[in-house]
Order: C-alpha cells, then structure tokens, then sequence
C-alpha cells in the first residue's frame, strides 16, 4: 500500500510526470506477454538516474514495498507481473548507449535499450553481439540480462549470460555497488556479475552493464533441411553435433508450425514436409562453405529429401524472420498460446520430439514445436483457450508431463524463458527441494524483505501453471 | 579441536587409512605453493564419495569445525591453506574421468582428476578442453573449479568457468544438490553453477562436474615477436585486438624474465631483447594462416624488431613450454618469489606494464613482468626473501601500489589466482565495502557456521600481504 505520505516521499525523488498512479497508467504495466497474468501495481515511477533509483529502493525496502523492474515486458514467464502491487520501475529514461569501445570490444549500456538498436550500433563498427532474442526488436537489453535470454544464435555464440562482463547493481538496502570490469578475466570475490544474470530481478536492480562483443563474422549461409520424419530431423541435429560442427543456428520447425507461419509470413516456406531445420553458419568463408557442404551430407544421410541453400542474404533473412514470427503466426490461431522451452542434452531431441507429440496425442491437444533443436532447447506450443476449463486442465496436466520428461532426459524446465511465477509450480523438478532451499537462502541473503519482484521463482501454494486466482 | 570421541564419529565414515591425524600426516597439507602460508591441520580425511562427503560436513557443521577441500595446493592465493585448523579434505580418492560423451561434446569428472590427464583424454577424441593453467600438469580439475583458473588459452577460449556447466554439490548442511545439467541452455532458477566456480571452497565442496568441450581445433601455429621497447610490444597486443583478430595464446614476458626461462629451459629463447610476445592462434588452416600474416605486420608497424614463426610443433611445444616454466625458472633466483596476477584492460597494459616498473624502481625492487597480455592478465613477479624484513615491507608497498594502479585503469585485483588468504585484505579496493558486504552476506547464507574454507576471501583484521603472524 502506497499511502499520501509514501507517494509524497516518491514525488520528491522523481518528477511528478514520472511517478504515475493513474488507473490507465497502472492498467498498462499490469501484465506483460504472458497470458493469463494480470494484476495491478499501486504505482509505475520511470526514474532518471541510478541515483534515483538508489532513492526510491530505500523507501520501498523500508516501508516494504514490492518493486518489479521492467524493460519492455516480452518475457513468457509472467516475469514482469507486478503480482503482489507495489511499483514497477520503467528504465524508458536509462536508454543509452553510453560508449562503444573499440579498443576492448566492449559496449556500456543503459538497461532501457532496446536489444536490436544495440546490436545495429555496434554492428556498425563491425563488431558483433551475438544474443538475439526473438523479441529483440523491442526487448530491451536490461530484460535480456534480467531473464538471461538465448536467440537464434545461441547454440555457437552462448546466450546473453556469455557476454555481460561488468554491471552496476542497485541492493535493495540502497546501496550501488559495481561488478566486473572491462576485463576478460576477474576472480575477485563470488561472481555477482553472472549471478545477476537470469536472477529475474528478485536480487536487485541492474542500473548499467558493460558487454562483451567479438569480431563480426566475415560470412553466413543459411540453409533448410527438409523432412518427412521428425525424428530424422532429430536425429541429424545430434549427427551434426557429433560430427564436431557448430553451426551458428539449428533451428526446427514441424509441420503444424510451419504451415501458421507461411500462411502469416508468405515467404514460399515449404508447407508439404513434416518438418524443416534452418541451418546457419558464419565465419571466414571456405569454414563456411566447407561446413554447410558437410551438414548437408549429414542431413541427407539422415534422409532430408531436400537440401536448399538460401541465394540471397533477403532470402536468409527472410527465413530467420519467419522463424522469429513463429509465436506471432501461432498466436493467431486461438484465444490462448501457450509457449514452453523444455530443454534437453542435444541427443536426447528425438527422444523429446517423439514424447512431446504422444503427450499431445494422449491429452488431444494441438501441440506445434519448434525452437532452438542446436541447443536441445524447444518450443512446444499449445493454441487453446483459457474459457475451455476442461482443456485448459488437460494443457497443464501435458505440461506438467513434458516437463517432467525433459528432466529425466536430463534436461530442465526452462531454457531460456525463465522462472517468473509461470514455471515457479515445477521449479523442484529440476532443483529438487534442497537445490530450492539453497537459492531461497541466497534470496533472503541480498533481499531480506523480499521487495524484489516477490513472488517470482519460488512457488508459494498454487501448482496452477495457467490460470492464477486473484 | 577435534575430540577423540569427533575423531570416533569421522572414523566411522571413512576407513582407518583415510583419516590421518599424525604429525607427519598433518604437516604435508598445512601449506600450499603460496609461500608463507602455514597453518597445520587437526587431520586429512580422503573420502571415497559423495556420500561420506556430506556425512563428514554434516559432523563438521554439527561441531564447528572448519573443512578445507584441496586438489594439488598448486593454487597461489594460500586457498588452500588450512588457516583455521580443522580439516583438510583430499580428493584422491575421487579421481575418475566418469564419461566423454561425445554427442553432448561434454566429459563428467570428478573433482581429484588431474586436468592434463583429463585434457589428454578428451583430445584422444578430438575433443578440445581449452583452460590450460600453468600448473596443469599437477592441478586437479576441483582445483581449478574452485578457482576459476585461466590459462594460455583463456584469450580466445575464456576460462574455466566458461566450461562448467553442471556440478554436484555438497552443502554445509549436508545436503547434496546438483546444479545445471549437459545443457547449452538453463535459467531454472539462479546461477549457481557459475557462483559455485571460483567461489574456492567457501560455499561447499563440489564432488562431480560436467564440463563442456568444443570440437579440437583443426591447426595451431606459433610465434615470436621480439622488441627491444617494452611498451611498443604492449601496444601491439591492443592493437592486434582492436584489429578484431583474438589469437588464442597472447603472453607477454620481458627482458628479466627472458633471461631466467632460458637459463633454465635452454631452448634458444632470445635473452638480448627487451620483451617478447608469444604470439598463438588456432583453427582452419587458411584463417590461421591469414591472422599470423596479419598479426605480424601489426607487430613490425609497432617496431618488432623481428618476428619469427616456430617451424615446427616441437618448436612450439618447446616456446610454450618455456612460458610455462616462468614462475619455476624464477623461483630459483631468490628464497622467496612473490607472483601476482593484477588484471586490466587490454587498452591498458602499455600503461600497467609501465607503471609496474616504475613502482618496481620506486621501492628499489626486482620485479619481472610476464603474463597472459591479451588478458590484461599480467604476472609482475618479485624475487626476495621473507628473512629480509625490511625489503619484504617495500615489497608489500610496492604491491599495494600495483593493485591500486589496475583498480584506478578499470582492472581488478587479481584475474585468476583467486582471493585466498593473500589478496583479502585488497579485495575492498575493487568491490567496496558494499560489494563485500553483499559477498559475505552470500557466504552467511550458505554457510551460516563458517565451516567452509575460513579465513578466505574476506579479510580480518591484517593488512600483511606476505608475512602473516600465526
């Protein structure tokens, strides 16, 4: 509860056009991408400064109120939810660029910028930020940090834990404290840089970061795969692995999928096989040729019916982009889209491929998959509709199964989404309850009030993963 | 203070020959290859497993005593000197290479293997496992875990925290938790993979790793650019990186180090120079072929005066080596020898490598630089001896001095030797007292009793770098 006394002590940390306890204002940052949760902060502030944002944490520590830091709300974990009230804090005034080293290969950030932008203005000078979020058109870099995303890249290039080699952290007491550097190796004390990373802002608030960037790649081809077996498709993934290649992507697409996206993107995507990989490599260009050329052997001796090489860079773009609209093309389907990333070992993809589709036959659901097959990281894909009750349980009772498949195959939960309040129900199927009570700890450690984006990551009573009682 | 009836319960868990409190026994593990650390244990305990691990800890926990886990004690941050007493855990026992999966490209070891052993094992496979510290050919895999070690490779291929990527942990309270899994992706929850490497020893003992491995490089070649302007050769390893070319191997040694390595190795390595940079790069023939041509030229436009390609592996071996020996070939020249890893910027090391030898002839000392250059992971080393109590006091000024110079150019206290007892009392000057303070919070959290490794990382009372009072 936010009373007169508490706002009067924001409004003197911020200007008064920057703390919003407007209805429409709140309704707006009530919700993020995730379906099905909503719930109304008491107030959203966009502070200035690092200064400010030291200010406005003191008084909700001391008066213990829930602060969710929020970029641009694209997680799929219900990250963003403002769940129990409080404020959110926007960074859509901590948005720059602030330098671009050359010398280091490093660039400084703000967490309000936007993923691409960076990425754009870095590439620029020839240098390369691999993370690419699917999102990353309007994710903002703070988010990425906060949520650890992954992206099309990920399986040669890491994820954006990889990169983040410095941050300026706001503790929840008030305090600025700075890790890392510029610097390509640090053991002074525990590392809180990679910690922060993927802590789905329940530790504190990320305010600056330094990443670390590489040398633009010289070349990229992009290539598809084409199949009338899914596990074929599988199983050359794992082939190709084992082959000691590393593409830049690897990325799978099933029919159902494929057949939304060509009907939402028209860019002539086969819609007559029974799946696809798209297949990217980069670098100096005979690596690249040799590798696409040896991927593609190994494609069609795991029986691809086709191979085909894209012709132009718009022709590889345009199959990334069809790939990255995959979740908007399926969104159109049905009220509901539910998106999941159960992650498995790279040689378990066929194995999970084949679970995932019996789990849907078993529960007569419509389950599309694709994702990021390079990283044994995938997307089944549920179109439902929250109003069906009925099917809605039979979605969770799938998803809880597909989970618990991805584990004993070795695998995790969430690959890249995160935790937030939507996986938080299976979090003890990857971590166990002593692996829970080891990370709760560390919570209570930076955050003992719990102000941090509170009921996020650990699961309080509920095992309902779609709807949440208000 | 183990009592005879503690003595009883440990000695029920491990066999009679696995619990050594004899003198002898003891004075082995009471130091490390710190110089001027002691501190003797109350007794060694070798488990065989896992189990008898947290059952050990658990009696630990239970009556407060103090357990230091160790590998081979090649680390130089007196980690694994057993400051407090209590016991010293040994892996010997726990040595085996379990699995190299090669379809996940991962190996799964337990913590007593020694890294050679292991990195000559996956290579028979044309697996490539790139942290190669210097003391490889004796440190165990745990070690360099706890320490996060770096290595020749680190340049291109980062650090060993870039490969860990599961690990099973044994807590302070015994519980037994496994984090990550053969995954290129997992954000279940916070990072404790991450935390849990470099975090030497003081949040629990970790008893199985999963590492990943990339596929072997295909070519390698070797360099030596030779200079007679210590400075010039600083500038070309900014310049070769601001060029966006990251060879794999970057070392820098000057002119006194030179000269100890060659008397020591006799390989022909030129001793009439003022600085060499051992120049390495890795990968597909052509593209190495292509960086070496370019990294020369960079190197002559900074006035090498010449620059010479190893003609043949032995030759490399042979260069590498010699780089290798660096700290042995100096610890022969004096009683005492003080080697420090203060880290910078890569834009900075003209800068570092200058003001080491400024300070060096500021407190009349002797003061060798070599080190990992592309890193900005630098090794200045001073030859003295602890008996000269007056000179060891302008070493630890000059050292102060060192580590404030790469604390004010953005660089940190130490790269990658780790904390230990040694760097504690300089930790402030790269964290802050905030940043330790969240530090210690962390370790409160894990280890509420301090059992694990105490009197590390976290400084009390001493300023004394190198002679510490017992």
């Amino acid at each position: 509860m936010i009373t007169k006394e508490i706002k009067a002590l924001f409004c003197n940390i911020v200007d008064a056009e920057n703390y919003d306890d407007s209805k429409v204002g709140r309704l707006v940052y009530s919700y993020d991408a995730t379906p099905q949760y909503q719930s109304m902060p008491d107030a959203v502030i966009a502070p200035k400064n690092t200064a400010e944002i030291s200010e406005i944490i003191k008084i909700c520590n001391n008066y213990k109120i829930p602060i969710v830091p929020r970029g641009s709300g694209t997680n799929l974990c219900a990250g963003t939810c403002p769940t129990e009230g409080g404020i959110v804090l926007l960074f859509k005034h901590m948005n720059s660029i602030l330098e671009i080293d050359e010398e280091n290969l490093t660039v400084t950030v703000e967490p309000g910028v936007i993923t691409l932008d960076m990425i754009a203005a870095v590439e620029k000078k020839r240098l390369f930020y691999p993370p690419d979020p699917s999102s990353m058109k309007i994710s903002t870099i703070g988010g990425n940090i906060n949520e650890n995303s992954g992206g099309l890249r990920g399986l040669k290039y890491g994820v954006t834990r990889d990169y983040v080699i410095a941050l300026e952290i706001v503790l929840p007491n008030g305090d600025i404290i700075q890790t890392g550097g510029k610097l390509a190796k640090d053991v002074a004390g525990y590392d809180l840089t990679r910690l922060f990373v993927g802590s789905e802002g329940t530790l504190g608030i990320i305010t600056k970061a330094i990443l670390k960037l590489i040398p633009m790649p010289e070349t990229k081809k992009t290539m598809l795969a084409l199949y009338q077996d899914l596990e074929a498709a599988a199983r050359s993934v794992s082939k190709i692995i084992a082959n000691k290649i590393i593409p830049t992507t690897l990325e799978f697409l099933d029919q159902p999928t494929l057949k939304v996206v060509e009907d939402f993107a028209q860019i002539g995507l086969p819609t007559d096989v029974k799946a696809v990989l798209l297949i990217e490599q980069d670098g100096p260009l005979e690596v690249v040729e040799q590798d696409m050329k040896k991927m593609a052997e190994i494609c069609k001796a795991e029986k691809a019916i086709s191979v085909q090489v894209a012709q132009s860079e718009e022709e590889a773009e345009n199959l990334r982009t069809a790939r990255r609209s995959a979740l908007s093309a399926l969104a159109r389907l049905k009220p509901t889209t539910i998106l999941e990333d159960a992650t498995v070992p790279r040689s378990e993809i066929a194995q999970m491929v084949t679970a995932i589709n019996e789990i849907a036959e078993k529960y007569s659901l419509d389950i599309c998959t694709f994702g990021h097959a390079g990283d044994g990281n995938l997307h089944p894909t549920c179109t439902t509709d929250v109003r069906n009750h009925e099917e809605i349980e039979r979605v969770e009772q799938a998803f809880a199964e597909i989970f618990q498949k991805a584990v004993e195959l070795g695998g995790t939960i969430t690959g890249e989404h995160g935790v937030g309040m939507m996986k938080a129900p299976y979090l003890h199927l990857k971590l166990g309850e002593a692996g829970i009570a080891a990370m709760k700890a560390m919570k209570q450690a930076f955050d003992p009030n719990n102000i941090m984006n509170p009921g996020k990551i650990f699961a309080k009573d509920t095992r309902k993963r779609v709807v949440v009682e208000k």
